[in-house]
């Protein structure tokens, strides 16, 4: 059955968003990233930079450093910002999958989208060398070690990952196919998920 | 580059091992299953139902309830059974991969292999229920829950590894493709697995 959907979690430095893009290209699908984030922003009043973030940062934390965009969000009172936030992601991706031939990165869509059956969820991982070189080259050199930057930005995946979805973020149960980017490198590993949609 | 050697790793249940066969058949390819277990046994001359087990118990459990198949085994005083055992698996499974062609199941040979390029590490998965209805067509029902005999066996496979390794089973960073059976179907998986090797 050709898959519609196809969810694109990664580690940082993996090259996961380079490889999800030429999926898309390869399949003629639409592509869901930043433009994600931009519809959230859009349709809760968040500032983009704090929803970027808030898709890698433990909910509760430094969220008071944030400022909103513009107004208020239309959240009731007995719903907190994380919450907000989460409810309006779930329904956008979830409308995102009902239009279909896309591609979505992050975001939980693998969890949110799960009991969908034309849905292909794929985590990309690498080997660390590769992603400290590859972050040093992207991201520039900063105080921090590339080994400390890694860790850090995957560490506050997981544990967002873990509090809206209650599950271990990286773990195979969780995705149909998981791939070592640096092993086979992007093209072949966009060229197996594209015919892997289409089987 | 092609692949000379594939390991496959699975989770009990999964069809893992019936994927390795279909692969070595794509291939041309040499199988390594129970084969294997019977060249450390004739080499060790411990049984081959301890063997087959030591490769996923936990080490130092178990182990004075197996009987030699026949007289004792080479090492020196200083090692221990499974130390002898591992090393007579580590130079096995090392001859094996430098003849090459081979697919390899189980047994750490993801770790043991781990210096060579010319080597495929596949990791096969699938849900649960897929699983637990498997065992029960494959080996019938017992007196435990499906879901306690794969929770026992892969747990056991866990500690074995780690143990042997310092890794963890089942995390995506051991190997280079983790694949979920249920959702491809052991054909499909097999097609992907080969087409890799070839790459």
């Amino acid at each position: 059955m050709q898959k519609k959907v196809i969810t694109v979690s990664r580690e940082f430095g993996s090259g996961g968003r380079s490889i999800a893009k030429l999926v898309a290209e390869k399949l003629g699908y639409d592509y869901y990233d930043s433009e994600l984030v931009e519809r959230v922003a859009k349709e809760t009043g968040f500032s983009q930079e704090y929803i970027a973030d808030a898709g890698e940062y433990a909910p509760g934390k430094s969220i008071l450093s944030y400022a909103f965009s513009s107004g208020t969000p239309h959240a009731g009172p007995a719903m907190s910002a994380n919450d907000y936030l989460w409810a309006t992601q779930c329904r956008i991706i979830t409308e995102l999958a009902e239009k279909g031939n896309c591609v979505i990165v992050g975001r939980c869509a693998d969890y949110i989208l799960r009991n969908r059956d034309d849905c292909l969820n794929v985590f990309v991982h690498a080997d660390k060398d590769y992603k400290a070189k590859r972050i040093v080259e992207l991201y520039g050199v900063t105080d921090k070690s590339p080994e400390k930057r890694l860790n850090e930005k995957d560490g506050k995946r997981k544990v967002n990952y873990k509090y809206f979805t209650g599950r271990e973020w990286g773990k195979p149960e969780n995705y149909h196919l998981c791939i070592n980017s640096s092993y086979f490198g992007n093209e072949c590993c966009a060229e197996i998920i594209a015919s892997l949609a289409t089987k």
